[in-house]
Formats: C-alpha cells, sequence, structure tokens
C-alpha cells in the first residue's frame, strides 16, 4: 500500500484543484476504506458555487463530498464487524451519544456532529478515509459500491418516509422530481404505499420517475396538481404529501391536496429561507407538518431494501465523472441542474 | 313543565331578540336539558359581528352558542347512563359514525358533522334542548353547571396539550393568555408538565395566568418572549410552544423558541388566513407543526380534571349575563375583548 | 327478483340443513348484497363441531359464515357510494358508533357490537343478505367476489402487522402456516417488510408458505426455529415475531427468538385459555406483546394491496363447494384440517 | 483532600466488610463524586443472600450499591455543565452509544452497558466515584442528595408509567405497595393520572401508600381487588394496570380488572421466573403487554418532578444507616422486608 493519496480540494468559488495528503491509519474503533464512488450532492455544488451555506463558510483548500461507497482496507483493533475487503457505505455524521438528542434517538439532531463536507469539517472527494467503524454498514453480495455511496441520499428519502408515517394502502404525493424526489417515491413504494404520483415541471425528470416506479407522474406545467390528485382520489385528497422541491408554490399545494387530518412532510429548502403559506386552512383540514433534516438510523433499511430488489438505486445515476475529472463534474452539475438526477464521481 | 321556551335569536348583524319555540321532545336516545348556563365563545361572537366565518353564513332568525351546561329534565328510552336531574356538559358537535374518520377516532374531521351555532344549525342561547345522550357528559356532584358550560372550551386546550404530546417534566410556552390560552395552560399543568409560561400584551390576562397558576408570564411589550424563554431554559429552547393568539408574528416566536425537534401547536387562526413563516428554520430544527381543530373524546377527562382540582375552571369567567341580557352580552364582549377573558350567559 | 332465499342452516352440532327465507329489503342505508362466495372460518367449524365458542352458545337453526362477498343487487336511498352491480367484500361486524371504543377508533371492541355468525346473530350462508352500506367496500375490476370473501381473514393478517408495528427494513417471523399464518405472512411482505420467515410442522402448508412468497419456511419437527432465527439475523434475533398457532410452545419460541425491545403479536387462541410462558425473559429484553381481536378499519388497504398484487389470496384457497354441499363442505373442513388452508361456499 | 477512601465490600454471602482504596481521579469528560447517600435494592440484597442473579455472579470482594447522590468534588477537563460543589444523582450505567439500541435511544438494552453493582462492575457503597459527567445530573437547590440517591428507583417507576401511556383522566392501578410500587403511583400522579390505587397485603405499606397521594388503596386480603376495581369504575375496568409485585397471581388480577384495549405495564420479577396466564383472555380484551427494564433517559424529568414537589421522595425512606452500619444495614434489610419501604446508607 502507498502511503500517499490524491485529494481533490475547492480552492476557492468554481475553482477545484489538488492535493496530496498521507493516508491516514484508523484508530481502534476505526476502519481505512478505499473509496470507490462518491456522489455530488446538491449542497456540494452550493457550496462549489457560492462558498458557504448559512453560517458554515469554505476556507480553501476544502474538501466536498459526503456520499462515499467504497471497500475496507484496514481495520482498526477493536473493529469486529468488518474485515478488509469488505464492501461498505459510509454513513457521513459521527454525533457525541452523550446530549439528549443522542440519548432519544434523534442524533442528527445533535449540536456536536461532525459530517463530511461540512466546514470546517473535510468530505471524502479523496482516495482513502478512516471512519468510525459504526457508521460504516457492510453491503450484501449483491449491492455495489456505487449504490453504496447512493444510500446517503437514500437514507433521506425514507427518513422523510417515515416522518410522514407512511403505509400500505396509502396514496401519496412527491412534489419535485430530483435526486431527493425520487429516493422518496422509491422509499415510499418499499414501504408498501400503494400509489405514488411524482409532480415536477420537467418531462425529463417525470420520465424518470415512471421509470422507476412512480404509479403515475403530474406535469404541472400542463395540469393543476391539485385537481389531478382530487380527481385521482375521488376528491377526498392525498393521505401523505411529501415536499422536495422546495418551493412556496408547491408547499401551498401540497397543503390544498392533502386529505384532513394528514402529514405533510418538508423536506425541500426554499431560497429565500421563507415561505407565505394558508395556514388557516392547516387548520381547519388539521394537518401535520413534520419535517426532514438529514436522517437517523436508516442506513440498514436503505440498504435492505436495496439489497431486495425494492429500490432500483443505479437507476438514478445520470452521469459518471472520474476524480481527475472532478473541475469538469462540478461545472457540469452546475450548468446541467434541470438535465442530471444524480452525478457520481469514480474513485 | 310548560310547553314553550325562550330563545335568543341574532336577527342580524349586531341585533338580537328573543322568539318562542316548543320545548322539544327527546328521541329514544336523547335527553332533553334544561340549560343554565351557556359561554360565549370568539366564534359566536364573530358571528354577531360580520355574519360569517368563511363559507358559513348566518341566516336569520339564528340561534348562537355552543358550550352549553345543564340538567337533565327528560330522558329517551333508550337512555341508560343518565337520569333526570343530573347535571351535564354538552358536546356539541353530532357526527356520522360511517365515515374513515369517525371510524379512525378523528371525528372531529367528520364532514357530516352537525355542530350547534354552525350555519344553518342552531346553538343553545335558549332554555332547553334535545341532544343525543351519549355526548351529554354526567358532572360530579363537586361540578357545577357553570363549570359544565366551560368544559367545551377546556377540550379545546386538552387537545392542544395531546397534540403537542405534553409530558410531566417539561417546559412548555403558551403564546396568548385568552380564553385559549388560559385552558391551554391549565391543561398543560394538569397533564403534569412542570414549567408553563404565558404570554401575552396584555397585564391583566397575564395576572389571570399567574393567579391561574401559569409558571411564570412574559409581557412581550416589555421582553422579547424568545430571548426570555431561551434564558430560562438555558439556551436549549422550550419542549413544546402553543400559539393561540393567532398572530404571524407569535407564531413565528413559537419556532425561534422551541427546542430541536419538538413540537409547536397551532391553535390560534389568523385574520387573513396566511402567515409567512420562517420554514427553512422549521426545516433546520426539525421541528413538527401540530394542529387543533375542535376536539375528540376529551370530555371525560376534562371533567376529571376539573372534578379533582387539577383546573380552575371557574377563575376563567370574568362576566356573567342572564338571557334577557343577551344582546347587552353581546355588545359588551364585542367592545372590551381585552378585559374579557370568558362571559357566560346564565339561563 | 325471487323473494324467497335458500339459507343453510346449522339444526345441530354436526347437522347442517336448509331453509327458506324471504330475501330482506335494505333499508335507507342498507344495500342488498348477492352473495357469491363465502369463506369458512375456524370459527365457524369450531361452533359446527361443539355448538359454542366460550359464552356463545347456538340455537338452532343457526346461520354460520361470517366471510362474505358478493354484488350488489338493491340499494337503499341514502347509500351515495355504491350501485346495483358493484363487487363488494362485506366487514361482518356492525358497531354502536358511541361508545369509548367506537369513538376513539377501537371499534373492534365494541361491546354492543353486532356481528355475523356469533350467536344470536345470525351469518351469511345465504343467498342473499342486507348490510350497512358503510361496511361494503367496493371491489376494483381486477379484485373478484371469491378473493372480496377473503378479505375478511386477510384484514386480520394486516392488523396483525399493523399492532406489530411491521416496516420496511425489518425480518420477522410467524408462527403457523394456517390461513391466519399465510395472510399474515403477506400483509407483512406487503407492508415492507424485507424478510418474513414462515414455521409450522406441516410440509405442506411450508409449501404454501414458499410458493405465496414466504423468504423462508421452518419445519419444526426438522430443525429448533429458534436456532434458525438467530442464525439468520446473526445472534440478534428478529424485529417481529408473529404467533398465530395458538400454541404455548410457538409463544416461548417467539419470546426467544425475538430481539430485545421488540413486539410479539398474539393472535392464536390457545386450547385451553392459558399458557405458562418465561415472563422474566420477556422483562429481561423488554419485550411488548401485542394482541389481535378482529380488526379495525382495514378493509380498504386489504382490498388496495390485493387490487395491487401485493397479496396473492386466491393463492390461499384449496377447497371450493357449493351452497348445496355445505354439509359435506363442514364434514370435510372438520376431517381435514391439516390439508386444508381455506375452503370456500359457492352461492 | 485525602488519597484513601473507605469502600464497603461484600466478603462472601452475608458477610460486608471494609477494604481502603485510592481515591480515583475523573478523566477528561468524568467527575470525581463525593457519595453522600446511597440506596440499598432489592437486587443489592439478593446478590448479599444468594451470590447471584441469573448468570451475574459475585466474586469477593465486591461493591454494592447503585443507587448514588452526591456532590462534585473534581472536574475532568473536558466537562462544562458541573462545578465542584453541584449536588448530583447519578445514573448508574454507562452504555456503548454505538450499538442499534443505543442510536434509536433504548440505550438501557444497550448489550455493553457498565452498571454499577452488577458483576463484575463494582457498585458504590464507598466515599468516592469518578463517573462519566453525563450520567451526572445537577440538582436544583431544593433536592437533596438523599433524594438524589432515589433518582433511580423513581426513574424505574416514571419508566414504567411512560410504557404504560400514563395520561391524564385515567384511573390507573399499582399492583405491590413495595418501593417500586410507591414510586411508581408517584409517577403516576406526577403525569396528570386521576385516580391512582394501589394494591398490597400489608397494612402498613398501605397507610405509606395513602400518606404519599395514592387515591386509595385495597388490601387484597381483605377484598377482591378485581372485584373492587370493577365498582370504582362502573365495571368499566381500569385504565391501565402496573404490575410490580412480581406475583402471578396479581398479574392475573391486573389481565382481569383491565380495561379492554389498555396496557398492563410488567415491572416486577417472579420468583420462578414463570407464570401462568389466561392469555385467551390478553387477546379477547386485545390487552397490550409492556415490561420495564431499567430505564432510560429520565432523570431529568424524575429530578424536575422531585424538585416541584410533585413526588414526595424523601417520604419512601424509612431507614438509614451508616457506612460503618453496612453489615447491620443489610441484615437488617433481608430481615425486615416487609417493614422497610425504603433504606439508604449515609456515606
Amino acid at each position: 500500500m502507498k502511503n500517499k493519496m490524491k485529494v481533490a480540494v475547492m480552492n476557492g468559488i468554481g475553482k477545484m484543484g489538488f492535493i496530496e495528503k498521507e493516508v491516514p491509519q484508523p484508530k481502534a474503533n476505526e476502519v481505512l476504506v478505499k473509496l470507490e464512488y462518491v456522489g455530488i450532492c446538491g449542497s456540494d455544488l452550493h457550496y462549489y458555487e457560492t462558498g458557504r451555506i448559512g453560517d458554515y463558510i469554505v476556507e480553501p483548500p476544502f474538501v466536498l463530498g459526503h456520499e462515499p461507497g467504497g471497500v475496507v482496507f484496514g481495520v482498526g483493533e477493536e473493529v469486529k464487524h468488518l474485515r478488509v475487503g469488505d464492501k461498505v457505505a459510509l454513513e457521513p455524521g459521527k454525533t457525541c451519544g452523550h446530549c439528549e438528542f443522542c440519548k432519544t434517538g434523534r442524533y442528527n439532531l445533535c449540536q456536536e456532529v461532525i459530517f463530511f463536507a461540512t466546514p470546517p469539517v473535510d468530505g471524502v472527494f479523496q482516495e482513502y478515509v478512516c471512519h468510525e467503524a459504526d457508521l460504516c454498514f457492510k453491503l450484501p453480495e449483491n449491492v455495489s459500491t456505487i449504490e453504496g455511496s447512493l444510500i446517503e441520499p437514500l437514507a433521506v428519502g425514507f427518513h422523510a418516509a417515515i416522518q410522514g408515517q407512511a403505509q400500505a394502502g396509502q396514496t401519496a404525493v412527491v412534489m419535485g422530481a430530483g435526486c431527493i424526489g425520487l429516493v422518496t417515491m422509491m422509499a415510499l413504494k418499499a414501504m408498501g404505499v400503494s400509489n405514488v404520483y411524482v409532480v415536477d415541471i420537467m418531462e425529463k425528470r417525470l420520465e424518470k420517475a415512471l421509470e422507476l416506479g412512480a404509479t403515475g407522474v403530474i406535469n404541472s406545467k400542463e395540469a393543476d396538481p391539485v385537481e389531478m390528485i382530487m380527481k385521482l382520489t375521488d376528491g377526498k385528497g392525498c393521505d401523505l404529501a411529501i415536499e422536495t422541491a422546495g418551493a412556496e408554490i408547491t408547499t401551498i399545494q401540497c397543503i390544498h391536496m392533502a386529505k384532513k387530518g394528514t402529514n405533510v412532510v418538508l423536506v425541500g429548502y426554499s431560497k429565500t429561507g421563507e415561505m407565505t403559506l394558508p395556514m388557516s386552512l392547516v387548520l381547519d383540514k388539521e394537518l401535520t407538518f413534520k419535517t426532514v433534516f438529514r436522517y437517523r438510523h436508516i442506513y440498514p433499511m436503505a440498504i435492505e431494501a436495496v439489497a431486495n430488489g425494492k429500490v432500483n438505486l443505479k437507476g438514478i445515476v445520470t452521469d459518471e465523472f472520474t476524480l481527475d475529472e472532478v473541475q469538469k463534474a462540478m461545472d457540469y452539475s452546475v450548468n446541467n441542474k434541470s438535465d442530471i438526477v444524480k452525478a457520481v464521481i469514480k474513485i
């Protein structure tokens, strides 16, 4: 094994480059993973384009990437459940284990979390990484490391479905057919939801949704999604609406199309941070708004769903680049947002 | 028993009057109740001032009033659990029992509901009423019919507390110290919540809140309630925030003062029906918005809480009028909204 | 339409016969259903063999049968959602709508329930029946009335799965591969449970389980199911165990094979009514016992699951008889319990 | 500060003694606590009398005691929320933070737990102890360290009440008026449960229950508790039954007195480990059995309840001994089980 590894870094807004680092050594409770695929997430692009998200500010050189899949290359002495050669998906956030949130099973809210590619913590657009073994989930034989890298967004989709209390027999609607919209649709189907309709304004994405298993799609440029859903549900409204587009209009549509007493799950962030919503209608219908911040303890079920063939995770990948092409990958992703569902870096 | 009864009616906006009606006869599953007290609710005042709430439009002569307490005066042949002379609180909404909502225990969402004083269904500002026996809840000896008439708003408070998953040990905040704010505060205390802070801008109401058991009060004209709650919770935020004021600003304050991962319960209706809210913050904190539309199956626990001395329901009554004074009662209530917590009609 | 209909009656223990009755007329809120298939349930056989179940004693002539599927033949004037010619599945229990259980959505516990074929209420081994329209669920085009008649046992299976909080990603075990065991297995699969293992001692039934979609089966005559499940779950135990065999030994096995903190769902009744169980182990593992008494508000999701092809309900039918063959049907069912999964009467 | 501390040890069955140990130094994330009170628990007595509980076998010299209250004497460099002089209650179990149970908020089921006085881990019948700071909960001014030492059993009571989904308005029954029965009763009251009846066979304990706030008590030597509860609930049965006596008969009584559809919570361990129970009745009533193994994340709410005066924790202490009297304390406790509610060691 070589001692040095190649690391792609963001040197400034719109500028990628490379540095060399020592290959790290795993601590007792860690494994060293040789990365094979890392997905490019919207937040990576946001840092790349603007240098920040809220209070998190990139200090170059900074390593992006938090959706890693790879193979175990070294194992700390206390690690029992992994061996060299195991394929793994890496959950990117290490939490404190001691705060109120960790102790009550809501570790995604831990304030002390150390999360890949969230400044000042570096990400994983690089050849190797050491990570806490308990956050490295072994992939079954029939799940590849490219799928492993996509368990991260799929976990968001499952968390959305769980927050919404998705159940067999329901009719659900997903607003937005981007990466998160599509994995949410697939998570809902995997949880037994009978009908999942996907709404977007880009025909290409809606075709993808149908290809991946949506019950039906609605192009809201061509038809009013609220009217359509009301027709499809005999005027009752849907049992669950999940908003992944981050738009005010789609959130309002969710409120209108949801059956009384149901859950509306908000996943997408709006650009301004604010939305003007018909709150009296929300009360009249006694709706519940559930929200999604990352995920908690979902990797095992997400991996299982892929292994069982319930989720076609490879199907969301539209573009693949090598690590050497990282500049091109980022630029292409920024410039073709509406064409790309999911781009990955092959390392 | 006489055959005729006096009924107060709304003859137009701002105009009350009286008519005489036959005293009704109870059907097999009904009881005839001699009404003793009927509370005046904000919705009664709204109909009185504007003639409508949303699509519900008053056609005069219309009977207002949906918070009744009284004594059983006659009993249908199938009724087993009530006898003449029993004091009762009347739940005002009769539901279909057959729809999806009724069958799943969420009968407050039943579309076929027949609810006192919701046009075109008359209310109970009158001497007698026949009502389904299963909606008439017997009051224990130590609970009076004036308290019986106030079980209705208290049920809203308990429903808010239950929707918010109130629990022993929590610190909760109630925005608004009107009638619903105060009963919500008392419901929270009855459910074991350790600390309940009440926020309002009227000193008189805040004094009332303290008198009725609030842990502390905040006059938001004098201090920023978000800052205050953060101080009181060592920077963590409250475990539960319940909005009863119906204002955008208080709803935004709830979002800011709530601890990550907690429930914000919306009870108050805004005037315009819309609110502009910092939804990205709601997602960042993974908050849940629960809402309240009336209540379901709460009368027994509310009556029990009053009987046990956990809720001082009489304490919210600030004004009492006779049925003959109904015009004065309505006018006074409209003109002194900030002084009145709860006015009742003694019949 | 003729005025008289044929009704199969139980004239005594082991004795079936026929009588003629007037075809009933639907009340305003009822429909008249021409029955096409009625399943034979274990409780029908129990009444037939012993004349009673607990305090419910058959007074001949008594009509058995509570799993009906048919076609709407007449419609009461208030009925809106059904028309003549609609295929329907009939939920057999009419509840009061007013008691604590009905009001809280747990109507299966209603004490006033009127349930087909539970003495003294007659069942539906007959040509026509009038039933409350809200208990008649329309079948989609691709669901047949024979499947309609089996929605009843499937509802038990779904209720068991829901009581157990079945979820995508789990590994569940079903003890017993009789009719209820098999529909429970299929309900679990429809709810997204990843792996469902079925345990029985009859090879024929286990083959049926595999044919209908079980992940794997265990013949407990040949292998210890606790050991097997421990192996299959890497020593962790299953996420959910559902007991449908009604035996003490299988209940004890559930306790041993369940992962700490999980649900054990009890569906099967034991012969003696009592079981001796290792309760200290139940505490050590902090298990929860959930139980199943019939079902509540499950027909819509069960029908949807069949229509969507998630549940192969026809697959459980092993034997079919005509109404004229009812004596033979009952005798054969009693004498071949281990060979029959489900017998139905075609009417 | 001295360097040596006195430690009481169990030298064999029925034999206590003393050794001297170094006062330990707190690690970075630990505090050093000067112990003031340690409660004597039933499990301490069980080890003392028999040398083992199940597979946990005492290897002398062994330190008993896991209910500690004390004052912070030293603070590790990373500890932020505690200072020297703070009064604290110590949660005795340190968990791994990484397993499925820890990650899902059910850390009481963690297999890697290190728990005071559970062999081979020593307990705290000694002058000082170092403990993870996050497991040391600061006591408010008005809560003493003797109360701090009793937060541990109170946490069991709250966990039982929470497992049972205790709620305002309910009528609950607690079987057994020993220490755990009494703290459970107080926890139920603190959570707003309206009526809590306590059942035992020792009049002295029942008097204690009344003194500490029970709504009523039943001596089951004098009256049938099932009949009594049925009378007190108008034949409906109680909303929640909690078994703390560990007897088969009291568990059966819980099943008989519980209202349909309710929770029976099992806390007490039976001597033989087995119970013969009327399981068919459990199914007929669709009861749920919840169980209690220690507690999780309950110290804050338990401390709050004591600080707020909702739980009279001092009231359960019947006997106090010094550390020097530890032999006498243990012997007296073993020989007077029925007279003692709670004995504590003052250190």
